[in-house]
């Protein structure tokens, strides 16, 4: 079986926006054994839209669609679909219903133009969203002389994963033949993509039968194994036996063996240790804390801290001596040792956790240019202070300097 | 005329890859006034692209094809371009001459597969690669009743790019009316996109030459303006009438008409005022300071804060007296506006910002349930406080609680 994803919008056909659902879909469709043949991007045009659907209906087996659903007079893709297929647009009385009655518990009014959301294509299935008001759709047909299956799905990424996650990977795994697939990732901190791949390329490809890819995004590695055999436990042994000997291999740097992201395994060593941690940022001007307190039940284990920008907030909020910071600099191993120091005692954690740096464009200098970033954390016994030099734009210097500080607390509790 | 972009290569079906040479294309066409209607991505497989091609050709003027026209089994785009018009495959004698002759100059050896490259579909004009060795073509050709272009490029960007703007660009140029496009974007904060959408629909719709597309995105909502005219002139006229009376429908919620983020816009007016700003944030946990650090020279006004947690940092770093948190809970308006006041004392602010709320999936009651968020703003003269009741999960919650904070902080400056 093979699919095609169509992206609806206009906005993707600017220079200004791509869609990205699509390599979500794709991840999910693979991993089913399903693969992705084409991916088209259309505008909200109606006659364009149809045709995107006819094209995509006659040349593969299954039509992910996403975007296009939401009450606007330029949502089009429900009434494209029904026209594709020559089928009749139902407006479905317990959708609008529904819609009110959500609307009436969250107190506010809904406009008249979203009852347009209950229009349903002839003999679709309605896919709940459980994030926003659009419901997808779900088509199980005969179309020409061949078996079609078409999903509608919301545009907005969180609406889309969690429907697609849901209702639609039951859906399409009850309709695919069966067949096993098992998956792992790994994950490394800071580490080149090149030098992980130059250690475990001699590991990986003795695997032939494992699919084995790399990903490096800003400090993160992702490796991807992947294994089709007739039955699961085959292709588990051959990912497991594999994993296990990447893991040898990479033992210094590899956080992850499950897929959790480098804050999920800080927080389950503070967790493990019944510790708590304080952050005190000056150039992640708060990329650490926010990283941490996305996962839900942080607050356990991670109190907070401060974001300490001027040095005046140095000294206020991490106790950072003044004087220090006029002999080494603000950003110096000295001053983010004290900060770290500091924040541990004001906030009463078991261990503090400092960040200070330039994350530029400007504020370099020779002797401490852009991307220069100094790390320390602190705990009972002991502050270990470390230092960095980043390239890259503001933003990157930012993203590297947060993995680090998370690494290093990693490094520290494990 | 309008066009549709084929990204070739199989690479760009995987989760982890994406085609990005479109979004050049698509700045280059649209300064033509030549709007991209379609994007296709299809892979190294012939009947695919043979499809994608004749498609294509079927509906839109311009056709532009980046990738599969290297030495390998696998570059198809020539074989594909050409069974898709019918037309023969000539192997071009000067340009397999040039190639052994440029590869002699270079001191390197190639190999027989790349006279491959030579082949040329019947009436095409040569496009040189002087970036690299894949030669690209030009088709200016009647299909069906209809005049076509064609482009075929190369992948790799910069030799895409060379070829298209020094060599492509002319020929399009002349082959295409004289047309210019003008386009604006205009944002607001915290409204829904049907509720956008039924106070503009009536004006935008009395423009029908004007495109107008809205995005919405977490709180946040981008109205996009495109006009295409002869003249330059004539295309900014109707886009800045337009402008205009959408900012007076939308003059309480729009906070951008040049496309600035609302952070970028907030930072704006407290240089304005030449004032500083202080955040105490539990819920949100560092967001809104991220969001705000990530802004190049945001240190002008941005002093920093705190991520306040816990109830005892509430106290040691806002100054929130404890019976305060005792007698109200800490999710309270009460707390919200100690907190701004708090930060705004110890940071010695002119304004602080303060969040408190539950953004769950736990910590939710009956009374206080997950979503619900109080924030206060604190200036010289007033603390405003204002509750908000948010739906969705933990991520959804926390972004839609920074975009209202940096609304509210807004609404205050004007």
């Amino acid at each position: 079986m093979n699919a095609e994803i169509i992206a609806v919008g206009s906005e993707m056909l600017t220079p200004f926006r791509q869609d990205t659902n699509s390599l979500y879909l794709t991840e999910k469709l693979n991993a089913l054994g399903v693969a992705v043949v084409f991916k088209t991007i259309v505008g909200d045009k109606r006659t364009h839209l149809v045709n995107s659907v006819r094209q995509a209906l006659g040349r593969v087996d299954i039509v992910v669609i996403s975007g296009g659903l939401g009450p606007t007079e330029d949502d089009l893709t429900r009434e494209a679909v029904a026209e594709a297929l020559g089928r009749k647009l139902v407006r479905d009385a317990d959708l609008i219903a529904n819609m009110y009655a959500r609307a009436a518990a969250r107190r506010i009014t809904i406009t008249r133009n979203n009852e347009k959301q209950a229009d349903t294509v002839e003999g679709a299935v309605i896919l709940e969203n459980t994030r926003g008001t659009a419901p997808g759709q779900w088509l199980d047909i005969v179309h020409g002389k061949y078996r079609k299956l078409l999903a509608m799905l919301p545009g907005p990424p969180p609406e889309l994963k969690a429907m697609f996650e849901d209702q639609c990977l039951p859906l399409l795994k009850d309709a695919l033949p069966e067949r096993a697939i098992a998956t792992r990732v790994l994950k490394a901190a800071m580490i080149g993509e090149s030098q992980c791949d130059a250690r475990i390329a001699p590991i990986y490809t003795q695997y032939p039968d494992v699919e084995t890819t790399i990903l490096a995004h800003l400090g993160d590695i992702q490796v991807n194994l992947s294994c089709r055999k007739p039955l699961l436990a085959q292709a588990k042994l051959r990912v497991d036996e594999l994993t296990g000997r990447i893991e040898e291999e990479l033992d210094d740097i590899l956080y992850s063996s499950q897929g959790e992201t480098l804050e999920q395994i800080v927080l389950y060593y503070l967790g493990m240790h019944g510790a708590t941690l304080a952050v005190a940022e000056s150039c992640t001007g708060g990329l650490i804390a926010e990283r941490l307190t996305d996962i839900p039940g942080s607050s356990r284990s991670f109190l907070g801290g401060a974001v300490v920008y001027s040095n005046e907030l140095k000294t206020k909020f991490a106790g950072v001596n003044p004087e220090l910071i006029a002999r080494h600099g603000a950003v110096s191993g000295e001053v983010a040792a004290a900060m770290a120091e500091g924040i541990r005692r004001q906030c009463d954690a078991d261990y503090g956790l400092a960040v200070t740096g330039i994350a530029g464009p400007g504020g370099g200098s020779e002797e401490k240019p852009v991307g220069l970033v100094y790390f320390a954390v602190s705990g009972d016994d002991s502050t270990e202070t470390l230092e960095k030099r980043f390239t890259g734009d503001r933003s990157r210097v930012r993203s590297l300097a947060a993995q680090q500080a998370l690494d290093m607390v990693r490094r520290r509790l494990m």
